[in-house]
């Protein structure tokens, strides 16, 4: 049998004992053994982030996304192998298409995110620029550098593919190595996955690492430029949390454990509307997709207490077609739960929970199963419970496979204070035809979750569903769910990067952040419309003008566009506006002349003028008020994949007494060379 | 003598015992007592949620930001009475200045913040509209809610008034209510301090709870909804990361512990440079401001090894005319230490530090002291030491007190391994004249600061220096340094407020967020420019053209504005033009016509359009394109000081294919009612 090999400091290891066996979940042979027995921890640590985390930073954030993608469309070609590892963890063709497809879809959307949202840079500047002083001499930028150190990970055992890939695509984006432990159980699903990361040698050596087995003691080497993210049970979580290295070096942790979600069925979606469809499909998919393996799943059904019985007997209509049984076989809808262990585990939990409902469909000891053994397959029919919501244990007992419980409630203040006993989960949904209804009940409940989903008719067809974390959106939640925020896009690359204030002057920001930055200086000479983005600085600027603007040309503009506002043509009403007290130019007059004044009209490198940002008129341009532009180069991306980048100008306009009239960023495609 | 009272549950509350006392720095005289005793903690979070919670709950970030404004006026008035108890702590007016003034500063700062950067809601929505289906009917938006607990502060001693300030103004403006404990040692100056806000009647009841002495059992009864800042030394906060209620719930924690800040001269500041002098000047005055108890003073002086000596003399010249003594006394400079326990604490750090160095300036035994007398106050001299920068003391020992520790370096690749070696720090400078250096040095040492100031002779004199926090600007850093961040502007009001990922149709994001989102409802009727603000509703639209777009209409523009560039009016250079492909309209003449077509000319409650955002070319319009425009109502926010309000209308100007040829918001104010 296979003995799982970890792969650290740059080797793969061999443990040299037997390890321990992994069984098949649905014919409980054995699929392979896994030890970590003989593995450097500490040694891996130190390889990480000297070896992995050095070669990462050497590149700019597009590079990274272009890395996940090349990972993305290797792994994509790589997918049927992956697949008929997965039926081995119980998992249907659905279930490990949810767990790998998922998964690769994760590094997509980062891949494409990183390039539109991230510069093409190593450094990250946060947020707007902050004055400090009134004379403009010393101001202050906050960026986001990459932690030196290395990302651990600690996968739980139901998402074998996807849990990797979600925490590895922002870690590598932002710069940042990666450990990637999996729980044991179907470590071997992950084991063949960093095997194809690592034979395809797209990533730089040492970003990934993988240990087959226990962590050993890791986390005793962890420091604060470490980061730690666990998912996986709350108890584990708690004990990871208050592991000495991470309390003493204030290690960065992130846990995400699954959590009571509930789903909200609104007093308007009365049998027969759509909403209530959709609510009973939704909860019977949630109960039986991953045989309801997931942490996020719905475990507690919140349904009007007069619409109870209607839920329970549709619910269970739907419930009976589902066939459990050994994935490849024909029909089979849900799968096995990973282990026997599993099945013990959930049949407990299943039995406190019934101290206080009552069973409406299922038999938690029996499932008929077809293709397959039910004696040594993890099976477990899908069971619908009822309870009373007063009681504790629908709130606090969680039963991690295809199991939910119905709950009544009568107005929407209790349905919001019952959600919140979940003490915080990962994700809720509410299902109404309503906006108010919505409305309240996600206003009410927000506090307590990380995600939700309102479910209606209008969105039903394109919705992803409770169930699904995404890639843009933030996974986690407060409390109970483990106080873990994962993902949400660029947010989940900032969790890894270091946020730091500088404070200076505007030249020494400007040379750190290389963006010019306002008070920084300037360089006249030739026109910067006339250099490529490889001739082109940051700070190079053009002043042109002054042109003044007659009443002539503010009546012409009003005729000729057809904006006539009367601040623009009636004096007396002009006279009366409180903000301009007589006839102004149009700002849209202002930005034009402006153009004016500084284009380049012979062809060049600058190709296009693709838009603008932050356009503020800031002083009224009165008659025969003269404007002079100036504009400075502030940002220039190089773009990797294209023969241009992207140019973005400060643009300044004042009037004859040096005031600005109106301040904008232009932004333009530039040629990397001259045409 | 007075015992300090507690202000908990709506009332003052005087313990039964005697307390413990707290001396006076300066004369050792007994100031106050203090005691916890029968304060029943546990209620004193449920009132805090229950009634200072929903109170400020009730109000939207404009108003609370209007109470901060008020608040921070009050305090303002009341300065003098606050200055006058600071003096018993040790502090000179100056110091007091730093702690009181700074402290009511952050309240101003969070005031302006609130108005100009959160909006007049209850619910912060944050980022874009992520699309998550092609059709557009499934979209999501993170928002931000107010947890729904209590933010407890637990302060350290030396700043008895900045210290509470600074962690309730982001805490109120988020709509979180806080409890203060400071540290028992100067408690008697917080004490008053929230007697002056209670006594003001200006906050909501319940808002702000107050604990003079333990904190009892209060931390086994926080939440999940709950936060827990704390601020002082790292072996504390080490202990409440740990504590049992805090991992169980996964309750927010936060730590801001004192750490062994670097300052770094750079090697072209060689003496008579104003950088050298710079550099010395600010290592004198963190030493000494606070008798250099501050969290953020420079505890490690890295200089060139080549100037040693010359920081040595320089630096020792500048100290030996700094008097010590009651700051009440004629030209006293540094005042006493906080206790004598806390001198003699420090007098077993330098113990330590000088088994790695010497002294070059100071006695730690023996200090000349004016106004006072030496054995019953707690000073102590100024002490610079110079130190091996390879042995591990200088980075690892912190004296909370008047001591620096100078440290040669030879190039920047060993300044920066050494600055990284205090493991975490929550700030550091570099004062060079060298914008290269100064780059060099930030982006290696960035990952291990939370902030970082550049001193050069062009900010100097704007400059509020190495020890300084801002409160736009993040205060915090890694590891050592507790692994925490407060302030930095909004940041520090988002770390009170949950974030959760909405997922819907455009039509019930729109309904939770009071936004109108791409794909919602729109409302055709009365042009919306007619309706006051008060009339208008989100979804409010016009939609207005078509206009065609002649070649004759081109040419004029490019004309009139003086805008000849070549894809505007060279026919064959504009073919040749990779995006063109021909003649285009300018960009600035799209959206001139574009307002031409929406513009409602007469006066009414529009008075301006103040700005333009997030404008993007879509599409090139080509000659006789025929241009229509759809402008929409997408975010209504009244002011409360002002009788008009802000109005962002979504701009979408597309061709006669129903192509988007330009996309942008339109900013206006708009009169409360009809003129």
């Amino acid at each position: 049998m296979v003995l799982l090999r970890s792969y650290v400091s740059g080797e793969w290891h061999t443990a040299p004992d037997e390890g321990a066996p992994l069984h098949d979940a649905v014919t409980g042979e054995e699929v392979a053994r896994v030890s970590s027995t003989g593995v450097d921890f500490a040694g891996a640590l130190g390889y990480g982030r000297r070896v992995g985390g050095a070669a990462l930073r050497e590149l700019t954030f597009h590079q990274r996304a272009a890395l996940l993608k090349a990972l993305a469309s290797h792994l994509r070609e790589h997918r049927e192998e992956l697949y008929a590892l997965s039926a081995k963890t119980g998992a249907t063709l659905g279930d490990s298409k949810f767990d790998i497809d998922g998964g690769i879809g994760v590094l997509f959307s980062y891949a494409s995110k990183g390039k539109r949202e991230l510069p093409n840079d190593t450094v990250y500047v946060e947020g707007a620029v902050e004055p400090l002083g009134k004379g403009g001499t010393f101001v202050a930028q906050h960026i986001a550098t990459p932690l030196r150190g290395v990302a651990v990970q600690i996968n739980a055992f139901n998402f074998p593919v996807w849990g990797p890939l979600e925490k590895l695509a922002p870690a590598l984006l932002a710069g940042v190595p990666s450990i990637v432990k999996p729980a044991s159980q179907t470590a071997y699903l992950t084991a063949r996955l960093v095997e194809l990361i690592v034979e395809s040698g797209i990533l730089p050596e040492g970003s990934v690492q993988f240990i087959a087995g226990s962590v050993g003691d890791l986390l005793d080497h962890v420091t604060a430029q470490d980061l730690v993210s666990f998912t996986g049970s709350a108890a584990t979580a708690q004990k990871l949390r208050a592991h000495p290295a991470i309390v003493r070096n204030s290690v960065r942790f992130n846990a995400e454990a699954d959590s009571l979600n509930c789903s909200i069925l609104a007093p308007d979606a009365r049998p027969s509307t759509p909403e209530f469809d959709l609510f009973v499909k939704q909860l019977v998919t949630e109960m039986t997709v991953k045989a309801g393996q997931k942490c996020t799943a719905i475990r507690r059904a919140f349904v009007p207490a007069e619409m109870l019985d209607d839920v329970a007997e549709a619910a269970s209509a739907r419930l009976a077609k589902i066939t459990v049984g050994n994935p490849s076989a024909e029909g089979v809808r849900m799968g096995a739960l990973a282990s026997l262990e599993q099945r013990e585990e959930v049949r407990r939990s299943l039995k406190a929970l019934l101290d206080a409902g009552s069973v409406v469909f299922g038999d938690p000891e029996h499932v008929d199963v077809v293709g397959a053994d039910e004696a040594t397959g993890a099976f477990l029919s899908p069971v619908l419970l009822k309870g009373d919501p007063e009681r504790a244990e629908p709130h606090e007992v969680e039963a991690f496979g295809p199991v939910s419980t119905l709950l009544p409630y009568t107005s929407v203040e209790q349905v919001i204070e019952l959600a919140a006993r979940g003490g915080g989960s990962l994700a809720g949904s509410v299902v109404t035809g309503d906006p108010d209804f919505a409305r309240r009940i996600v206003l009410g409940v927000a506090p307590y979750h990380g995600r939700l989903l309102v479910l209606d008719s209008d969105d039903a067809k394109e919705s992803t569903g409770h169930g699904s974390p995404m890639p843009q959106l933030v996974h986690g939640g407060p409390g109970r769910a483990g106080g873990g925020e994962e993902m949400g896009g660029i947010r989940g690359v900032l969790h890894h990067l270091q946020r730091t204030a500088v404070q200076g002057s505007p030249k020494v920001l400007g040379a750190v952040t290389g963006r010019w930055v306002q008070g920084g200086p300037r360089t006249e000479g030739t026109h910067p419309f006339r250099k490529s983005l490889a001739e082109l600085g940051v700070g190079d600027t053009v002043v042109a003008g002054p042109r003044t603007v007659t009443r002539a040309d503010i009546d012409h503009f009003a005729e000729f566009t057809g904006d006539t506002f009367y601040a623009h043509t009636d004096e007396a009403a002009a006279t009366a506006n409180p903000l301009f007290g007589g006839i102004v130019a149009h700002g849209y007059l202002v930005v034009s002349f402006a153009a004016g004044l500084f284009v380049s009209p012979e062809p060049g490198p600058v190709l296009a003028n693709y838009g603008l940002e932050n356009l503020r008129f800031l002083t009224p341009v009165k008659v025969d008020d003269a404007l002079t532009v100036t504009l400075t180069a502030k940002q220039i991306t190089s773009r990797i994949d294209q023969d241009y980048g992207e140019v973005r100008w400060d643009a300044d306009v004042t009037n004859q007494n040096g005031e600005s009239v109106a301040k904008y960023d232009v932004l333009t495609l530039v040629s990397k060379e001259q045409p």
